[in-house]
């Protein structure tokens, strides 16, 4: 799992795109064990007044309904350590691994992806870095209210 | 906490309607700390072709935007014990309990609830066991996709 992968590469783009739009930079893109992109998406918070449209959820809903077996050994890519929230749906459905971008800028549920079988791989990526410590500078209740924090 | 509480009553009925629109009878409502009426929603796979749109996910979403203050000492009732995603989402805004119509058809990340500080309580309602139980039996492809099972 590198930076160079189709999937990462677009939650990358889909992050850029949140940004453009004046929303919160974080993108994710759901790629199925034979590489096939199923889903990708990225936070809608700002742009759909949405409380649960973060980055992996919308990948996850663009993917539409799915058996059990489509998420069998899929890929979460995600541009940012994933929430409480993203993390439990990646083990509702059970992905097999979660590659983020970074998670210094905020650290999510990858202790219990991990208890939960599920391989966590940080690319630590200067790109993810950069917008969101940009993004929270400027836009510090905004990302505070994302994170369901004062 | 009990079944006649105002909240759990409209998850009943969330339920219900879901029931009637041939989805899944799964509903959930939010209620403030001072008992105010947030949000209210029901499962939606079916009638959306959403992945995400679980009864509490639904709630949470129909609340719109509101700050880490509007969650703080909230209730989030739900007709079935939460799934790993909708865990995940009640610890994400950390309300300050869960409570539930039933977990013997399902039974979700209670524990994990717990361990993150939030109480738990089960009504262990008739009506709500058996809206589950007899969709589970006529729909069960429906059921097992909507719970990432094969």
């Amino acid at each position: 799992m590198s930076t160079n992968d189709e999937g990462f590469k677009i939650a990358v783009e889909e992050a850029r795109k949140s940004l453009r739009e004046g929303g919160i930079p974080i993108g994710a893109c759901l790629v199925s064990a034979d590489g096939k992109i199923i889903g990708q998406g990225h936070n809608a918070r700002i742009q759909r007044n949405s409380a649960i449209l973060h980055g992996e959820m919308s990948a996850l809903e663009s993917a539409g309904r799915l058996p059990a077996s489509a998420y069998r050994g899929a890929t979460m890519y995600t541009t940012l350590s994933p929430c409480d929230m993203c993390s439990g749906a990646c083990i509702l459905y059970k992905v097999a691994r979660v590659v983020l971008g970074e998670n210094n800028t905020f650290l999510g549920g990858e202790d219990y992806l991990r208890q939960r079988g599920i391989e966590v791989i940080n690319l630590n990526h200067p790109e993810c870095k950069d917008m969101m410590t940009d993004f929270i500078a400027k836009h510090p209740d905004d990302w505070f209210e994302d994170i369901g924090e004062c």
